[in-house]
């Protein structure tokens, strides 16, 4: 493989490659350095999502807080980092709640998504390049944005999903 | 913007863009056609994912039949084919999912996810650029693939998730 375009965010590879099962085609693939986004999920069960311009489909999207884990990172340590940077808050309790593939057919990025509980504030300093709204809200009105298309964004939808399913599984109080 | 790299699947543009919210920030992107994903039932209820071997991983990654959109091919035609081509099979009845943005951060991609039912034998010529083996299993199975982290496929976890809420809220058979 070649490296056919060199960015800062990804680079792109090039070459005619000779696969297991006797295939030789030519493949594409982004090199990206993965990426990890974050559930923060507050005392009273709120979550806090953020909406941010995304230039790809000249919009605002409402995402998991999110970002790129730095060299010598470790998905954890960006994740508290991202967390801090994006939203001015730190977390006691953290969880590894699933990694994903958002494009396995031309990208090797992968994006681990964590939970955080326990929350408490911890102003940081947010990235010149983005400008970044959080909105909190009740699990179930992100549900229904996602139902109607508001929230499509894969990393998002992964955590909703999980998210809800777990707290169908809770023990339902004694009545 | 400017196209700096032009590939097979996907091209990259680049360009120093002013953005609502005052930013000006070099932005990347990745351009690529949009892609449709199925998750086929079976009359059994069993469903059948695809491995194929991803560079980008250098290993057999398990998702969903899935391919990218051609030219003049609304989604729901594109899935249709692609079910064909990969699996050798139509259905009779089509309903859409979800559908997902993989990566908006970087790239343009959004994925249409379709579940197929009443399924038929149709068979189709396979992509030769592709080594695909379905395999047919219950659902439970491959939830548990996903929890063992064998299944990370982001539009793969999204359907498995949304089938298996919709199986758990449909009405349970009188005891």
């Amino acid at each position: 493989m070649k490296i056919v375009y060199e960015g800062p965010v990804f680079s792109v590879e090039s070459g005619i490659l000779a696969e297991p099962g006797g295939v030789r085609a030519r493949r594409d693939i982004v090199r990206h350095s993965s990426s990890v986004a974050i559930l923060p999920v507050h005392a009273d069960k709120r979550i806090t999502l953020v909406t941010q311009y995304r230039c790809a489909f000249r919009q605002q999207i409402i995402e998991l807080p999110a970002g790129r884990i730095d060299r010598g990172e470790t998905p954890l340590q960006a994740a508290k980092r991202e967390l801090r940077e994006e939203l001015g808050l730190g977390a006691r309790r953290w969880e590894r709640l699933q990694r994903i593939l958002p494009s396995p057919g031309y990208s090797d990025e992968a994006v681990t998504i964590f939970r955080a509980t326990e929350l408490f504030e911890s102003p940081g300093t947010p990235d010149p390049d983005e400008r970044i709204k959080p909105i909190t809200m009740p699990l179930s009105s992100a549900v229904k944005l996602m139902r109607l298309r508001r929230i499509q964004d894969a990393k998002t939808v992964v955590a909703l999903l999980q998210e809800k399913k777990r707290r169908s599984k809770s023990p339902v109080p004694p009545r």
